[in-house]
């Protein structure tokens, strides 16, 4: 775990790195039911002759469960993570039994003018599976707290 | 439903609408529990000293049910909904009980010049919740099919 990290904390290329986690195929299809009922994210069969070449999980599970990485391995950021936006690509399928861990790097600090006690920075995540693969590329705003006080 | 959109089928500046669908607390907490599992997605009381000033959804579960809200009743694209990336914002947080619906408007239509048989699309899409706000914002880079032999 260790102490949270405030924005005084925090450089420019400074980097992280998430334990591994396994996504099941019984967790692809039970979101893909709730969310994203299509036939490559539901059926081995029918995902064969798509676009995937097999099943695939939703790109919104592989958001999802990068959040989870994040929450359970990630930097531990002071007051949370608080994402307000940002961009995000899914270079290759996240498939069933994949290990998937997450990479960050800092790529921007912007302190906040008008909220001394809080700031922004842009966190590159990278989700690879484990095979190197890329299987989500975000840049994403956070809000991070400053110490009481600084 | 009405017959799958090809690429021909569809121009600059063309809108759909989907149908409103509630979330519910309880799957509020569900997914956080899940994918995000921090205070403010978690508790009502302890969401009330944090940014969010109260209980919030995820902003993944928010992109996860506007998934949901496409495939339901968003517009049928030929091919499904095949998202490459692109950006995602999200100006106000979604609250327990909100009615979200989906409104959407073609940015861009890219035809492919390797593969004759599909292009691209630029999809504007906005979930808004019952009052009219915004609770997410995503600009979607999405694979159409086109017409066999088009």
């Amino acid at each position: 775990m260790g102490e949270p990290l405030y924005l005084e904390d925090l450089h420019v290329g400074q980097k992280f790195t998430s334990a591994p986690e396994r996504i099941t195929e019984g967790e692809i299809l039970e979101f893909a039911r709730q969310f994203d009922p299509q036939p490559f994210h539901l059926d081995h069969e029918a995902a064969k002759a798509t676009i995937f070449g097999g099943l695939a999980a939703s790109g919104w599970h592989t958001a999802a469960f990068t959040m989870r990485l994040n929450i359970a391995t990630g930097p531990k950021f002071a007051g949370g993570i608080i994402g307000g936006g940002g961009e995000l690509r899914w270079p290759v399928p996240t498939r069933p039994g994949d290990m998937l861990h997450a990479e960050y790097e800092i790529l921007e600090i912007i302190p906040s003018r008008s909220r001394p006690e809080r700031g922004m920075i842009v966190l590159l995540t990278e989700t690879k599976n484990q095979d190197g693969e890329v299987v989500q590329i975000s840049r994403m705003k956070l809000v991070v707290q400053r110490r009481a006080g600084g």
